[in-house]
């Protein structure tokens, strides 16, 4: 029989109505298919348990928080087994341990080591649905672990990899991926496939449907990953490995991101372990740096630009004059009403040309880039805020994505 | 160092300030001992987990019941671990199946069958609090299991005898073990010790402080158990095997049920195999009896009477009159305003006229006895439900139980 990997987030989980209807819409394919299902905890279930915590202290021992964490999974886990089992289908819950899933001891963010399916395995010759607590596992010494955020995510695609599932289908509360923001322009077009590259970059940009962490786990895998929502019906956004008759896009999606800030350092000197001596300061406050660019003047001197996180400007600024002698400067400038806008495909791996034709499309629009950085399968301009939405919509009818 | 559990029930860990004193009192004692800690789901969590079950179906399947329900406990064990690791007090928390404990597969009541106390005794040897979830275990299957009611006194007193523990301390709502109800009678005195037997005939007739299966467990493995209130100051009760100068009092306490119902099959044929007749199908339908007197009559029909739960009289009369052929009797009359009295103490095994002493006292006292029954270390009456509080204190004060 073929193996299917199905994940449910918490909002999909969060009441025993819902998990009914999730159970019900399980009746069809279990007859068919071995069926694996990985469930989130509850709703906020997590964060009420969160809550019990951060009555006691701000930073909890890890192992006991996992402890904690864990238990919601196996409550959503249990329930959606009595439910199919209630209604005359064989299932059985298990916790990750159960499951076979072992770690590494990084409480909060424990990393998958291994599988051993042989549980799940012989759950299956039984005929049965295995229900599996995602987000957790188990280290060398019998420890509870969790896997972070997004974990449940994880949890799937390595369960998928490890069974050589046919698929792993995340459920979420969007219908699929889309060429871009529907909430910023109408025409924005569910994709039907997508590559898991071309899927990494779409969703380190802003377009946060799936977790980066199982993206790349898939990909490492080969596990085709496809994005539905969990109560309508519809095929979603399938995600795998490229295929030469997926070369006929250029350009499948323009992300972006709202939440950045830019930050010019003026008149410093042009010289080797320069780039360094400003940001080896930045990286040790934590600070994550995006797009970095240095213009070369002609008296000896360079502006040097960078990008960080809106929300850790005003620390940023505050490292850069905290360290104004060994970065020797002249001025600083900073500008936080801006956004970065990518197009992304790997079509522009064998096609030249779609730089000049994003920039052309951008002037003849009057946006104008006060930043470009790019890669093999993105090509990415920081603009000021308020031409967004002009951008998106011309780049979008540019690269003609509201259509197949 | 000496290994001392303590085992706190749901109520005493209702919220986490309820946590935070628990282990604000354990500071001292985990300096000089080995403590092992089993706890109770918090408050009503278990309620509010069978709610959720009872949304989908009266009768869960019992595997995942046992999941879901054991989840309890893992929240109550991991946030005492971390109130006492952030108090500097180094500990661990365990569910069930990581503290080694193993059982049958009848799940919703599992007995235990084995405990492996590696883990613990590798956390005690680097000098660690040890921190249990009650209740529930794990089969050979890696199935989690539960042990059904009160098995959180269970797991106490099963991991204090797999530890050669020093004691089992089991913290209530109460301050120990009463001479008899304080709510009936006012000099009703706290006993400082008792043996298990007397706590079996205590607990079993009505003084419900402990489940009787922890006290036949300890019993069995001789683990002296300790009865003490989770947030009072206090010394207890201590319930240990009978010792020679236990010996002083003739009778521990005064014992009673107020839930009993009377029932006399009056003119059934005096003759072998009748007992059987009328019992057979009572204990068919699951009805269970308590007291038994068959009185012979000179005309060759005897009177047989019995008492039952009250909850279950009607049903009983209901199985009488649907055997009535079988059964072969002439009339039946029932009584249910009546209780259930006992003295109970091992005294009465080496002293005679213990028995004569009880019931003159209950004449002088115009309290008309119904039925008796006795044991080695019990004499139990059935008497009307009005002459209760006369025959407790009476008794009380006739053996001066007010006394030590």
């Amino acid at each position: 029989m073929t193996i299917i990997v199905k994940k449910f987030g918490g909002t999909s989980v969060s009441s025993v109505q819902k998990l009914k209807k999730i159970a019900s819409n399980l009746v069809e394919e279990a007859r068919n298919n071995n069926l694996l299902i990985v469930l989130s905890a509850m709703g906020n279930s997590t964060d009420k348990l969160e809550a019990l915590s951060e009555k006691i202290c701000k930073a909890p021992n890890p192992r006991d928080y996992d402890m904690l964490l864990s238990s919601g999974e196996q409550v959503s886990v249990s329930l959606l087994s009595i439910i199919l089992n209630n209604m005359g289908i064989d299932s059985v819950s298990f916790t990750g341990w159960q499951a076979g899933i072992q770690t590494d001891s990084s409480h909060m963010s424990a990393r998958i080591t291994k599988i051993n399916v042989k549980n799940i395995q012989s759950e299956f010759r039984k005929k049965n649905v295995v229900i599996v607590a995602g987000f957790q596992g188990i280290d060398s010494k019998n420890n509870i672990t969790t896997l972070g955020r997004g974990g449940s995510d994880t949890t799937a695609v390595a369960l998928a990899a490890a069974l050589k599932a046919k698929e792993c289908q995340i459920y979420t509360d969007v219908d699929g991926v889309y060429t871009t923001d529907p909430r910023v322009f109408d025409k924005a077009r569910k994709l039907d496939i997508l590559t898991y590259e071309e899927m990494l970059e779409m969703s380190g940009l802003g377009s946060k449907v799936l977790q980066l962490r199982s993206v790349e786990f898939a990909s490492k895998y080969s596990v085709p990953l496809r994005v539905l929502h969990a109560h309508n019906a519809g095929t979603g956004t399938l995600i795998k490995k490229e295929e030469n008759k997926m070369e006929g896009a250029l350009i499948s999606g323009i992300a972006f991101t709202k939440d950045e800030a830019e930050i010019m350092i003026k008149g410093v000197k042009d010289q080797p372990g320069v780039a360094g001596k400003i940001l080896g300061p930045i990286g040790d406050a934590k600070i994550e740096v995006d797009m970095i660019v240095q213009n070369v003047g002609s008296d000896g001197l360079a502006d040097f630009t960078f990008t960080v996180s809106r929300n850790t400007l005003k620390k940023a600024l505050q490292v850069i004059e905290k360290n104004r002698k060994s970065m020797m400067y002249q001025s600083v400038i900073s500008k936080s009403n801006i956004v970065k806008v990518s197009i992304v495909g790997v079509g522009m791996r064998s096609h030249a040309g779609i730089a000049s034709k994003m920039f052309k499309c951008l002037a003849k629009n009057k946006v104008n880039i006060r930043m470009i950085s790019t890669s093999e399968i993105k090509i990415s301009v920081v603009i000021d805020q308020k031409n967004l939405e002009i951008a998106v919509k011309a780049l979008h009818n540019e690269f003609k994505l509201d259509k197949k």
